[in-house]
């Protein structure tokens, strides 16, 4: 891929200076409309010209409004990073709508530097190269704009370079051994990075090819394409989501059989034998909490289940049992404004547990289809894809190490009823309730079709879901808490 | 992912009977509207219920008109196929727009089977998985509908089934040891089948779960899915690609220094040297050609470049070392009807050589990045997603050991008006010669910034782009011919 970037393409100084000015009002005025367009901009910068990559943000800071621009350079990922998903680090960072953002090296060094050293073994290569094409996939299906740059050195040139910088080190501050090791093992490290180049290169973000030994070449080459994609994209009238289909409900004629009708409703304990095995069980739990904080394994647990099904109450049933500093209950309402302007995903990557913590997600991600599939608010293409987003999602999760369980707590509808009288009749319980529950009861056959299609799509070795017979409220709360301990058990014994 | 469909899911006899009249005349007519749609529809049937895949091929051909229905059940690839790329089989037999397929097992199953016996280790498994994402993305792009169906026997269900054909082998003839190896390693195998369809379910082409256990469930499932799916795609106003992008040409306002520039169009070799060396060359081919065919070396050669550029004359010179047996000239025009109505790959996968043959194209898949996107003949989006589809196609065949040369015969445009002329006075060649030659002259700016991003995305390690000069013919035929006889040498030394 590189030879066509290895030509010798050259501006003089003349030329240049002629063609920067108007360049430069047309990037602001882009900038400007950026802000109001309802799309994130994120530009990619990497290549093997490490200088280069750096004198390019800089630019970007000179020539564009600096104020609402933001740029990103991670190096190789530092230790208490590597405890996180790769991708943590990006997603905390990206850009909402309106916004311009620009990562220096990024998720493709990461997997490049990665790989060319070792870390990555030939396996975890491709499969971070997978999660790279769902996350850059994910990234445009909601809208996104992304462009990637390759700054290239010839090998010949890195080394005119190279030596330049022995003679100049204040001029050439970016570069140091770890270039001269990438000059020695040109062709090696050339062949890792066109692996990934290759196969992240789709039609909707392409690596754009820079040949960059002559810096008014490689400065124009970059922002006039840079110009170009944000002009681009901007004369779209709309975010370029295929099959953009009215919003659209079916509702369900007949009462299909779902995983939920395998559940037996009937299983109960009675309070004597819960009083004595819930101290019991939160005592075990405290011991391993302990013990996994000291290991540093961090934990998700997700609780989804029908309104009053129990949720919040299981949910203490656990935080009683560990310290405050030790976990951080999240509980997930309608989205913020700033949450609206990302990917759905987004708000969930922010509040992922540090190593030896826990979070737990009181409704979480599945959201997007459970109610705002049967309600609505997410269009058909939406919710279908979200699935695979949510296995990748989780996938990384696994991979970092993080426990991950998924709690669906099942009650009937006649039970659910109940419970709602019940809230009404309590006082302190009745602002728990509103025409919105009673709603969400019509459409019951809607939410156990969406239920069964979230297991059957997202049920997965490492994050099956548990569905819990929550009639009886003791039975639920005390199965909770077993699966919680047996699964850090697990945790604790595998490190 | 399969807890959702080990739920016990059945319909009763007097049921069943109701439905199926009502859902047979919609499925007839869904397919009559879809033979006058401008897409086709892929389906296909995987799962471990391995008597209800072929019951249920039998129930399409038996509700729907099977004049127009094409079913595919391949095994596991045969050793002949094995020599092609996995995919042959299947880009050979895709429906074309309008058209219905039905595969048994088919893709996932070859990689799935593969994984499971050990015929595709770890890294080659994610590989291949890789592949599938693309093909599937690459089909839908294009306008398929594809829908996937797992039927699924819990382990209770397909013991039950297995012993049930221990009694009655004439009714389960579909049963056999390997159904039994698969009862008795379970986990491992679901393990297997349960990566592989959480990484290939995707928004446009989700998995459908569906329990198998009872056939009157498993049929309605299915069918009721197949007609949902069709209604759904041909209520569609139009092919979902996204971007529909109105056809619009750029033209270049400035020369842009490109790869073809570096090209040194002074190289010539005198008469005399060219006799002597030409028969030499062409007796070295002809020697290593015999030894690829008998080593089962099959090679792809591609010859693109400038109008009047010398590709005939070098194509005839290789040749003419060649056994008439062992290669193919295919020269690549204007698609037929046929071929419009496939992707445009389809045609290119239908040509591939055989082992120990070599397929030579006169121009070839790349028409779409050059012609097609300079003359506009594709949209945009379809031009630029296609660098990804030709890599994802040309890794295919290195993967399966097939060398692939491709050839950019470079001239400039002295030259080339210079045999134009020729051409004209010239009463045999004049036919060669037309308007269409002398517009073709004009766009040459946009043309080299084409072939520029042709060799910048798709000349990778395994199948680079020669560039060569071809002012002088001389020079060219015998450069070309060295290139292929070093390439041959490679792979037969690799063997």
């Amino acid at each position: 891929m590189f030879e066509a970037v290895e030509v010798g393409a050259r501006v003089d100084k003349a030329e240049y200076e002629a063609q920067v000015p108007q360049l430069r009002v047309e990037l602001l005025n882009a900038q400007f409309d950026l802000r109001l367009a309802d799309f994130p901009a994120i530009v990619l910068i990497f290549g093997n010209d490490d200088q280069g990559r750096n004198e390019i943000v800089n630019l970007c800071n000179a020539w564009l409004d600096a104020r609402y621009l933001r740029t990103f350079a991670f190096g190789p990922p530092r230790r208490d990073e590597r405890r996180y998903p790769p991708f943590w680090r990006y997603w905390r960072t990206l850009p909402g709508k309106g916004q311009l953002a620009i990562y220096v090296g990024g998720w493709a060094m990461d997997a490049v530097a990665g790989h060319y050293t070792g870390r990555l073994d030939a396996i975890a290569f491709e499969r971070q190269i997978a999660h790279i094409q769902r996350f850059e996939q994910t990234l445009i299906e909601d809208g996104a704009l992304i462009l990637k740059f390759w700054l290239h050195l010839s090998r010949k040139a890195l080394k005119r370079r190279l030596k330049a910088a022995r003679r100049n080190p204040g001029r050439y501050v970016h570069l140091d051994d770890a270039d001269w090791q990438i000059y020695e093992t040109y062709d090696a490290a050339m062949a890792v990075a066109e692996h990934l180049l290759r196969k992240t290169s789709s039609g909707e973000a392409p690596w754009h090819m820079v040949e960059a030994a002559d810096e008014r070449h490689r400065n124009l080459s970059v922002m006039r394409t840079l110009l170009e994609g944000l002009q681009t994209r901007l004369a779209q009238p709309r975010a370029p989501t295929w099959a953009e289909a009215p919003l659209r409900v079916r509702r369900l004629q007949q009462d299909p059989l779902t995983i939920l009708d395998a559940v037996d409703l009937s299983r109960s304990l009675d309070k004597a034998d819960y009083d004595e095995r819930l101290p019991r069980l939160q005592g075990k739990l405290q011991r391993r909490s302990r013990q996994a904080r000291a290991r540093g394994i961090a934990a998700v647990l997700v609780f989804e289940g029908w309104d009053a099904a129990g949720k919040g109450g299981t949910i203490r049933r656990i935080t009683a049992a560990l310290d405050a500093r030790d976990y951080r209950v999240v509980p997930i309402a309608a989205p913020s404004e700033e949450e609206r302007a990302h990917h759905y995903l987004w708000r969930f990557w922010r509040h992922l547990p540090a190593p030896g913590e826990m979070v737990i997600f009181d409704r979480s991600w599945y959201g997007r289809v459970l109610v705002e599939r049967v309600e609505g608010y997410a269009r058909e293409h939406e919710w279908r894809r979200a699935y695979s987003e949510i296995n990748d999602f989780e996938e990384q999760l696994s991979e970092s190490g993080m426990v991950l369980l998924k709690f669906w707590l099942h009650i009937d509808a006649d039970e659910q009823l109940k419970r709602f009288r019940e809230r009404e009749q309590t006082p302190y319980k009745k602002y728990k309730i509103t025409d919105e529950d009673y709603r969400n009861r019509e459409r019951r056959l809607d939410y156990e079709a969406a239920v069964n299609d979230m297991v059957a799509q997202t049920s997965i070795a490492q994050a099956p879901w548990h569905i819990i017979a929550a009639n009886d409220k003791r039975w639920a709360r005390i199965e909770v808490l077993k699966i919680v301990c047996q699964s850090l058990k697990r945790a604790i014994d595998g490190r």
